[in-house]
């Protein structure tokens, strides 16, 4: 029955409810399904959950349930499980895949060499259509899915690629060098597998020869893989930006505690500098108390816009959008509309405060702290991340803190400053 | 000189360097490279510069230009143009493809529909693999990129796909119905992009027919106009989560300033109930201006920890990973994660209090406090934006306002009260 109910889900679809579950379930679950649980599921899990379900699972179904992948996914699987399991996968493969999954594994993680797929379609590129279809009729073991036939000199240098549609609509007598696409890229075994996913969407690929140093070929991406890797880059930034290191949803509380107190650590000590800096003020506070009232306004304000600045300067970063052509343009314009905000926003917040306080001097001043705070947002929104890129550190990891212990800080420190010098 | 130094350069990377240069070089750029611009580099280019360069092209540069794109790259184009330039494009068209273009046009902005495209490869179920090549052979107006042949009944309902690579390696005689791919998806007309461009992240689909309300073929969506809409999804989703409206680096100060002032003035009211929550505790304050000095320090741990949940969550429930299977369970992760925060971090900061300040009752009420507050921001954290996507608002717009109100509200309100209660 079980069988039967998980019959018509799609691999992706059964790994995510395996996550969904609760341990106990999922291992239910694996022993009743066990010996239906292929290649496709296990490598659609995420590693914490198919660290579990590979241990459940029988020596026999592992072996048959990797045997079926294709390398690149053979690698996805493996590389962050323990040794032991990683040997007795590598002891299920054939012979041939394992040579092309050990070497993939001896690249680099996040390297392109991790993410490539051994499996390959290649033509001399002064064979024509006919030999090349009849090549591919007599082949027993061609690729699952593959979208393009790759070019290779004498020396197995990649020339260019021709896509199975033009191969499939062409006269047998046709070369293929003269079907191959215009356009055409190859991919450095070394890049960064986020160089990788942005190469694809930026230049529409569909697959690529990857190449090592010497410009051979020795691998090809497919644009379902990078679009996977761009999706976790995206993760990546997103949680990142929050202060929360990666994990899932299917992890326990100790090991989520673990992730999430070293940025409340870091956030407790630039709070500290905070209250550092209203300490400096007591006497003034003593003598006024509203202020206490009012200065987490200037402060909360400058987060927020400082939060602004920074979330678009660090996706635009992501982007490549920020470059050396426009990084003064864009930074003046910032600055400007930090300004633009301090004004615009300024008027009825000091209006207000004067009137309910029945203080225009007062009003006077936390509109003038907001403007200062505001634009000091807006730069150091900006200038945060594009130093953090230049000094090699990840914009959307650390850029948060400084940001807003600089909002924090100014905040605190114009409104209250003011505020002694003007009002006392 | 300048033909000869954007040559080499991709399509999409001319377009990235006419919106990183000011408006002059733009305007220079086009004037003397114009009649170079084609179809590619246009639809490639952020609309708000597309606007510019073709409102700055000779008609018949941008009618060859426009003529050349394949029906979803015109459609894309143009759906955000104003009236009397789309009407200059689609008078510029074939008539075919001038139809095609405006029955996509029909459907909803992100919908399916404006993002498949009408150029299809076709077989009956019935064909062999020697009637399909005969018929690809044939056919003089094949679609640029195709990865696979789509197998319609004679009522042109997809039944199923046979990719290119099996048709080329198959001896002709064979059956199309017997090649078709195992899984099969195709998409509904009227459905929303993101959910188009998770289904093919999820089923790692390549191309994927698109079908109307009876089933019947109307076009077909490709991975790499997915995998761009996956992108953009992502920049939303990053971008509402730090109040900021869609935009880009080329926009002007006042138009970035016009997006940007929203959400401050938003924050400028909730600062407002912060402060109202502070000054009801005006004479506690005055009594011990200590209080003022420590406030900010609950107010923004909570803060913090709420973005983190409230991100984690936004980010489960965009890739479906948040699910009724799985919420008490993570709300419940979430909540004891927020306790054990709260402990592991007020008992170093209720004792740094006690010994800075020499007074052990602050440490203790400032440490309970936090407690209370990171409680509260991990519950608050991850109810919010489930709130929010129950009631159909989108929880990365909307939720980092309602999050931060409550931390701070429960942070001055907590430290406060209890300070009035336990120290006076
Ligand atoms: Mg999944
Ligand atoms: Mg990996
Ligand atoms: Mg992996
Ligand atoms: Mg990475
Ligand atoms: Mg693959
Ligand atoms: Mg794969
Ligand atoms: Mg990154
Ligand atoms: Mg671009
Ligand atoms: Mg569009
Ligand atoms: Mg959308
Ligand atoms: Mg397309
Ligand atoms: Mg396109
Ligand atoms: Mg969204």
């Amino acid at each position: 029955a079980l069988t039967a109910a998980f019959e018509p889900l799609h691999a992706a679809d059964i790994a995510d409810l395996l996550e969904q579950v609760d341990d106990e379930t999922r291992h239910a679950l694996v022993r009743l399904y066990g010996r239906e649980i292929d290649g496709e599921i296990l490598s659609e899990l995420k590693d914490s959950i198919r660290e579990d379900v590979i241990a459940a699972l029988e020596p026999q179904v592992l072996a048959d349930a990797v045997r079926e992948l294709e390398t690149d996914d053979v690698v996805d699987l493996i590389e962050d499980l323990d040794e032991a399991q990683q040997d007795t996968i590598l002891d299920a493969l054939e012979a041939s895949d394992r040579v092309a999954v050990e070497q993939s594994l001896s690249y680099p993680e996040y390297s392109a060499g991790r993410l490539m797929q051994r499996e390959l379609v290649v033509a001399p590129e002064h064979w024509d259509v006919g030999q090349a279809i009849d090549h591919l009729r007599a082949q027993e073991d061609l690729p699952e899915q593959f979208y393009h036939m790759i070019l290779v000199d004498p020396r197995m240098r990649p020339t260019g690629y021709v896509t199975l549609g033009r191969l499939l609509s062409a006269p047998r007598a046709t070369r293929l060098a003269d079907l191959a696409e215009e356009s055409f890229r190859t991919i450095p075994v070394m890049q960064d597998e986020g160089e990788v996913a942005y190469a694809f969407n930026q230049y529409h690929l569909i697959s690529a020869p990857v190449v090592d140093a010497d410009d051979r070929l020795v691998g090809v991406i497919t644009i379902d893989d990078a679009m996977a890797i761009l999706d976790e880059e995206h993760e990546e930034d997103i949680l990142r930006l929050a202060g929360v290191g990666e994990g899932s949803l299917s992890d326990g509380v100790f090991a989520t505690t673990l992730r999430r107190v070293p940025w409340l650590a870091v956030n407790l000590v630039t709070a500290g500098l905070s209250a550092l800096v209203i300490s400096q003020f007591e006497e003034t506070i003593a003598a006024l108390v509203a202020l206490a009232v009012l200065m987490p306004i200037v402060a909360s304000m400058g987060g927020n816009a400082g939060t602004q600045s920074m979330t678009v300067t660090v996706r635009a970063i992501a982007t490549k959008d920020l470059t050396s052509a426009n990084l003064w343009r864009v930074i003046r314009r910032e600055v400007l509309v930090g300004l633009h905000n301090g004004i615009v926003l300024a008027l009825p917040l000091g209006l207000l405060v004067a009137l309910i306080f029945g203080a225009p001097m007062l009003g006077a001043v936390i509109g003038a702290a907001l403007v200062i705070n505001l634009l000091v947002a807006a730069a150091g929104g900006m200038l945060v991340p594009v130093a953090l890129e230049k000094l090699g550190v990840d914009p959307a990891l650390a850029s948060g803190v400084f940001v807003t212990t600089i909002t924090d800080v100014v905040g605190f420190y114009a409104f209250l400053g003011l505020a002694g010098a003007m009002l006392l």
